[in-house]
């Protein structure tokens, strides 16, 4: 049974064709901006379904009023499924004085559910700050089937090292060849981007990223595939979190962006709503 | 030391000013919506403030990333005083399926703090779910000094007996009568709201509740009392959660409305910050 929130609703429809079941939530906000959450329905284990983008702060308290709800109601055991995880790129201490703002969400969200499933986190070792169990589900088939027609002879690549692991991951699933961007600083102001020991010429391109802001790494690495040669190139990740014009600027650089649905945006093409019906299925009520 | 949220940044120059320490706070929100905090200084305690008023969601992560900073810097011991709690009101299950909104917040911020203390919470019940210490605080005398004045020979006056408390902890530190409002239906459609066992004839009177949104009750609290002959009627509250146009509507109404500075209004005249700062003094460092 699907507990669904605010950052969950554009996942509804196609759960429901999938055969999915919900409890029916009712969510809104007094006129002092509070929100006020109610379930309707009892039972012993509830998947609550919320992804936590903008307003951020407002989906993550709405998921502590549903987690206490729920246990309330008499809830024995809670998954939460959270697609797209806010904060977590704040993820380290860069400067003395930050919080790994990350972790204290993390903690928070413990306090209610005892598994977490997310997708794709930027780094999948804030995971061990989830006291229950917690799992980083892929979309890199997903992604992968989405590009297939279109990839002929093409390669996969991340724009930089530490997305190696996701350019693989879609890579091995279509089986066809990957790498990564590295940077070089040329000069004081100028950072030269290149990929690493493949030749792109006369072949298409995938680039993909967890996460896509400014787009201005995309731009950047289209350009420069453009001018070794490459035929068409795409652009995927698992999360949009565009900046205002960002779609606008990257569709017009490159053949095609497609991103998951973890986020609801214009260009959220590729679902991950299949795995998520998985989850339901593992789930033994 | 204090480490100031943005719920408590219009407390800052009166706390300097009566010779309070701070730990310098960076504050800013991300582009895409997320918040990050910094805290400048070290130490073994310090006090965290901040009010959540509206947008509440943001001020309590906010308080969470504070108290995650503050950790792993090195903090052993942590007081939180939150002025104004917000989702005090939502105390309770009403009707099936509904979280208890006040308790997911204190059980959270219970996470990062040892100690909480809130001004005239909604329900002091509430704070047994702070898993810390958790002390609720009064404005009764600061209230009090405010009106002293004003009110030779007046009355306190409770809209409900709820609320009688307040009233009747405003009066005795004064040295006046107090009492409280009572409804009663006298039709289908209409309650009618009386004074009991006082006579408000010839005298001054204030009204104290702990919350004003609307200020209905305010309002028709007041026009009976002038029906019945009392002469000037002033209305306090802790907290002015005012929706759109209620000052202005109660002022109509009223010889004067004045609240505490919990949350900042244009009728915040009567500050809590004397208090606050006791706190400092009993927090050793």
């Amino acid at each position: 049974m699907f507990v669904v929130g605010s950052g969950g609703v554009h996942l509804v429809d196609e759960l429901r064709s999938l055969g999915a079941n919900f409890i029916d939530v009712e969510i809104k906000r007094f006129p002092d901006g509070e929100k006020y959450v109610r379930i309707a329905g009892s039972g012993e284990r509830a998947i609550v379904l919320s992804s936590t983008f903008y307003p951020q702060d407002e989906k993550i308290i709405e998921l502590l009023l549903l987690g206490d709800a729920l246990r309330e109601r008499g809830f024995e055991y809670l998954r939460l499924v959270v697609p797209y995880f806010a904060y977590s790129r704040q993820d380290r201490v860069t400067k003395e004085g930050e919080p790994i703002s990350v972790r204290a969400i993390m903690r928070t969200l413990g306090l209610y559910y005892d598994e977490l499933y997310v997708f794709d986190i930027h780094n999948p070792e804030t995971l061990r700050y989830f006291p229950g169990k917690a799992v980083n589900l892929s979309p890199a088939k997903a992604i992968g089937n989405y590009f297939k027609e279109k990839l002929e002879n093409g390669v996969i690549l991340a724009p930089d090292h530490g997305a190696l692991g996701r350019a693989k991951a879609v890579a091995e699933f279509l089986g066809l060849e990957y790498s990564h961007f590295e940077k070089r600083r040329v000069s004081p102001t100028e950072v030269k981007m290149y990929p690493v020991d493949v030749n792109v010429r006369g072949r298409d391109v995938l680039i993909v990223d967890d996460i896509i802001s400014t787009g201005g790494t995309m731009i950047k690495a289209a350009s420069l595939l453009k001018k070794l040669g490459a035929e068409k190139i795409y652009v995927s990740a698992t999360h949009g979190v565009f900046s205002e014009g960002a779609i606008e600027r990257i569709s017009k650089a490159v053949e095609e962006i497609a991103v998951t649905n973890t986020i609801p945006t214009p260009v959220s093409k590729i679902s991950i709503v299949p795995e998520i019906m998985k989850l339901e299925a593992s789930h033994i009520v």
